[in-house]
């Protein structure tokens, strides 16, 4: 098993405005991708890998002269990994809204001449599905072998089945939900008002103060963290453990490496995310439910899907508990849509799709060999 | 069932420093409490109540001529209530650090005629049973015949028995745990990061800027009531429901109705909570852990336990879950003491044991019938 090497991210603009679900529309963008492996003569090898929130276009590989600057799923993708580039062509697209690369509320809006900031359109998941399949418009893509993706990557996933049922045949979801729940509404929202309060936001305009809203970045990052996490692995890593040798008795001082963790998550994030992506993708989030515009009825809301699907959840996942995978499930079935069900029994909670489970990665291996036997 | 009807809080001054776990002293401080019912003239049926954190000594009752004034645990304490003040003479006393009347940072501190703020020392649940022991010391009251709590207050009936082991004849400690979690640490910590790092704490010393870090505290308060709360109560209560008729595509304005009741919570808890007290409150919390001192054996560490139990626990409470009172009770059983443990399939989560659960009153109520049946 081997890396795809050195990747070189590309960009394409588009003229024409992208309508957006909300009414609005965004004019004049740019989206970066990267592709691994080769579209073969049938182009009906290509694989469509959607981000989750903290995550971009840079799916696999390495970019030279950065030796650490390894893909989010570099464990899955690459020659000779469950997703094999070997046998398929795979591109990530950084999603509009994002700060890496596509055009963001960082980026000058053509209209004012200034950033976006608070002012970028809000975008959702349908909005990303339908400048994705744009993209692969331009590279003459009419039908993806698999859209896969996790998380947020999974709500896209599931959201081609529905506005494109004809341009994939596999869709794989993992850690996923049909919805966001109250609480999971609840955790957003809390993260919102840590950006949106500090004095450093000005109203998501903090590009023209030349600050940046980190305490409420950091903030944001630590209650995440926490949700992506188990509690039983948060357990098995940090427990009690202090940071010195006793307590020092401080209210504001560091006590438990948990704490030290958290901090330093927070401080990192703070350096190299955007406030306003932050708002944007979180709401993203919030948006998403098919079933809403069906009365709440996921099932009538599956029915234009023609696709065969892969879902997985992950036992110890408190964000996206199995029972959310479940629902979808039985929305599928309902339809008589072929559907697989995995629900992996791993102690990492939601951060676990990211991670190489054995089972998990066999589980991935196996379907996308299954999915290699059907390209020409 | 009839309330209290109207009380007052009284106080009482203590000259003589109290020496804290952390090896500092809280010298000249002053502690308010209520009490309701008569102390019988053997002086053998007083019941002490301890507040968790955002509570005070005002148990229950209303305020003349503030009829919305109910304490917070009014449903359980009253004429004929579970806990019967016709038999039972209660006491409620706020403890030191807090920001309802007892000594704490927004006092002057003697040393400096300057507010404590920051400078206030760091309390632990272990130094609030010993100014609760000294009160009561005074009140003449030698054996209680019972101390209760639940969460914070929980951990300090348990620290009763471990303490003062011959002046309490039952502990009875409501939706606790032994010590904090790691995830339980870390939404304290992020609560803390909030407040600190709001530009008007000023380190702690805000009082003398005329400022109040509401930001952060808002922020505290939305994450502290995601955790009291189950996800299967929000999604009850909230669900996805809007606050409006359709969605309004903002990232900053409230679109979910659970986004109107968190903001609503930490505007109103900004208004009256203290940010000093908060960050003291949370670290008795994170502090508190009586296996420690014992290499990490709670059986160890209840060896020196006399009192009788009464350990209850809520099915939905997953921030003090069912298997951290387990935990409790298989220490307990280990030193052969007596123990009774209920495990209440409430919906509730955490808040659980604020509410008048039917089951769970109908168990405390019998409890303390038992320990009247007790007394002279």
């Amino acid at each position: 098993m081997g890396s795809v090497g050195h990747v070189q991210p590309q960009s394409m603009h588009f003229a024409e405005p992208l309508p957006l679900k909300s009414g609005a529309a965004l004019r004049d963008y740019t989206l970066v991708y990267e592709t691994y492996g080769t579209l073969n003569a049938a182009r009906d090898n290509a694989v469509l890998v959607c981000h989750a929130l903290n995550a971009s276009h840079h799916v696999a590989g390495t970019y030279d002269g950065q030796p650490k600057s390894e893909g989010w799923w570099d464990n899955l993708v690459g020659p000779g990994k469950p997703l094999d580039t070997t046998k398929f062509f795979v591109i990530g697209i950084n999603n509009p809204g994002s700060c890496f690369g596509s055009t963001g509320p960082m980026q000058v809006d053509p209209a004012t001449d200034q950033p976006y900031g608070a002012h970028f359109p809000v975008v959702t998941v349908e909005d990303w599905v339908d400048a994705q399949a744009r993209l692969l418009d331009r590279l003459g893509i009419t039908q993806l072998a698999a859209v896969l993706g996790g998380s947020l990557g999974g709500m896209q996933a599931l959201s081609w089945s529905l506005r494109h049922p004809d341009r994939l045949r596999h869709c794989i979801a993992v850690a996923t939900a049909p919805n966001l729940s109250a609480q999971n509404i609840a955790f957003n929202e809390v993260a919102r008002r840590a950006i949106v309060t500090d004095p450093d936001f000005h109203g998501g305009h903090f590009y023209a103060y030349g600050t940046v809203p980190k305490r409420g970045l950091r903030v944001a990052r630590m209650i995440g963290h926490i949700t992506y996490l188990s509690d039983d692995s948060m357990e098995a890593k940090f427990g009690r453990s202090l940071k010195g040798e006793a307590f020092g008795y401080s209210t504001q001082d560091i006590e438990f490496e948990i704490e030290s963790y958290l901090r330093y998550q927070g401080d990192k994030f703070s350096d190299y995310f955007d406030a306003n992506t932050y708002l944007l993708i979180t709401r993203a989030l919030d948006y998403f439910d098919p079933a809403r515009e069906h009365g709440g009825d996921l099932t009538a809301a599956f029915a234009q899907a023609r696709c065969k699907f892969q879902l997985v959840s992950f036992t110890t996942d408190w964000r996206f508990s199995p029972a959310r995978s479940r629902e979808i499930v039985k929305a599928l079935l309902d339809n008589r849509l072929s559907v697989s069900y995995a629900e992996i029994d791993a102690p990492h909670g939601h951060d676990a799709f990211l991670l190489d489970d054995s089972r998990y990665h066999a589980l991935l291996r196996q379907r996308f060999a299954n999915i290699a036997a059907e390209v020409k």
